[in-house]
């Protein structure tokens, strides 16, 4: 990860939980064998498979010695809370990782590097702090030319945050590959660009740059031979806080499809820490809709598959929600974490082809 | 301006016309008493007038030793490219007005007290940089709150940017204070804030917290008793480049009228400096139908009147423009700056009391 591979401890304390611990879990996902151990106090002795389903018998220990007896060698922060500050009682224990000279990977909006305390803790460890939202310094706005790239560019959207944009794009980039498509995931927030070891996290780019900064990530794969590219997608239109960052990755990305991510069972959009206060999330074809209009408005795009994020439906309840989102959008529909990307690796091969 | 009364000379050497000096016409239509002169050595011995239809008789002048002659005491930045650098032509007088001591004031994206040779200068002369475009401290999410406030709050949308979204909002405001009507205009861009002292340049806020940043602004003049309030749009939901500040402003702000500007005459979005070289501009009864709908996911708004800049029209051809998009809307239209505000006024009344 980042250059070197790694041995990480992931800081997730006191919130090591599939809906807290959001970067934590993709990491363990899908960059697994780099993860030392996982540090969440409250929860040392257990297994992160039994904590958040995934990552198997990664051990969760108490505290940086612990993780340092695994063989920790850098330090990741695990969560991206709302507001994308530092909680205060980490603080400890980033210096601390500093001064043993570990790296410290951050995804937070508040930079690490620029708080003097770390930045002195780094300089005497000898550590290096990676805040991988700080944005490009190239202000670029985009013009629209992503439309005119030869790949199919496909770009995940949802009916809110954390519903399973990122994992789809890289569950039909993995189904792509095994079938020998020259595919490539591009990755637009922090999470996906500790997966990917390259990419922006767009939502810390000034507003007007955003567009333009998604469209150069597109250039370049499309410039690196890809035949489908896979752009993460950020936020939901319907969400009060990030709508903007949705409809300017989507205008400056310009894709052609569109895999549309629901959380299954969610009626809500999340717009704060408190569960279920948001507004009511619109059926899959009025989402469908609003998704296609706004595309329209630069480069048209249709939607060609729906993924279904189901967890904590039994088997057949998540078969039944699959089946009815198909009715209802005449489109394939599956849980690719749970019954496999081919579905909508199927899709995504008739646009390309088609 | 920004705390005190000022002598401002208007840097816009070499691009003093409408079209290229956005920011100087702006201030000098809206805060002309407080400038000395502008400086243009291409156009010295001009008067603003001549060049850009606004400022009277203020001169022209050709460099920083003759706006001192006119009593200037500040230098403002008046142009705001895209990209926002500032020309390198340019430091040599940004730098030579911090070391007379006078303050500099810019709205540009690269911010002038980050450069070490101006933040040098600006010590050694005692004079102060004021960088609009830096954004707030705080990293707030929007939640929709701003849909709950007791005023009607309007927002200025348009067919592209550079169309009038901020003189009409300003004009609007004119018109309401002139009426009693406990009115209040919010800026979101840097002209806008150099016109009313405050607000926040939402372009170049990190995009996860434009719209917090806007509903802030919004709760603010709510906050302070205004009966309505007039948000300054910014760009439009066809640019490329743009469309996430204006989806991000508009669900931050959560407006109940919409006034929709456009460029008569313009039929292509400006994407680049080239001109005509972007998407077509949609009708205007069709921009309504997207602005509508993309309000709608968050609140509903509807829009209520029609601005148009008829600049370069006669008076027939403006008065029939304004006409035709009457009847094609079916809301008042007319040209605010040519023909005066009365009716976008009566629109937006209408809407408040009803």
């Amino acid at each position: 990860m980042l250059g070197r591979r790694r041995r990480l401890a992931i800081l997730a304390e006191g919130c090591f939980t599939a809906l807290e611990a959001k970067t934590a879990v993709g990491v363990l996902r899908y960059r697994g064998d780099e993860v030392a151990a996982v540090i969440d106090s409250t929860r040392a002795g257990r297994t992160a498979d039994s904590c958040v389903g995934s990552g198997g018998e990664t051990p969760v220990v108490a505290n940086l010695e612990e993780a340092a007896a695994r063989g920790a060698d850098s330090l990741l922060i695990g969560i991206a809370p709302q507001g994308g500050a530092l909680p205060e009682v980490w603080r400890e224990r980033v210096r601390g990782s500093l001064e043993r000279g570990w790296d410290v990977i951050s995804g937070l909006h508040a930079f690490l590097g620029d708080d003097p305390e770390l930045a002195a803790a780094a300089r005497q460890g000898g550590g290096r702090i990676h805040d991988l939202r700080r944005p490009p310094e190239a202000r670029r706005v985009a013009t629209g030319r992503a439309a005119r790239v030869a790949p199919l560019v496909v770009l995940t959207v949802g009916s809110d945050c954390n519903v399973g944009k990122m994992t789809t794009a890289l569950e039909i980039e993995r189904e792509l590959v095994k079938r020998s498509v020259h595919a490539t995931f591009v990755a637009t927030g922090q999470t996906g660009i500790m997966i990917a070891d390259r990419g922006v996290a767009v939502d810390a780019v000034p507003a007007d740059f955003v567009a333009g900064a998604a469209e150069s990530l597109v250039l370049e794969a499309a410039g690196a031979g890809a035949d489908v590219v896979l752009v993460e997608g950020q936020g939901a239109l319907h969400h009060p806080g990030y709508s903007g960052v949705t409809l300017a990755l989507m205008h400056g990305v310009c894709p052609r499809a569109l895999v549309l991510c629901h959380h299954q069972g969610r009626d809500r959009i999340r717009v704060s820490e408190e569960r279920d206060s948001g507004p009511r999330i619109p059926a899959l074809a009025e989402l469908r809709l609003a998704y296609e209009a706004a595309a329209s408005w630069v480069s048209p795009a249709s939607v060609v598959a729906a993924s279904l994020n189901t967890l904590g439906l039994d088997g057949a309840a998540a078969r039944s929600a699959c089946e009815a989102a198909e009715r209802e959008l005449g489109v394939p529909a599956t849980d690719p974490v749970r019954f496999g990307a081919a579905r909508l690796a199927d899709a995504i091969e008739e646009g390309a082809c088609g």
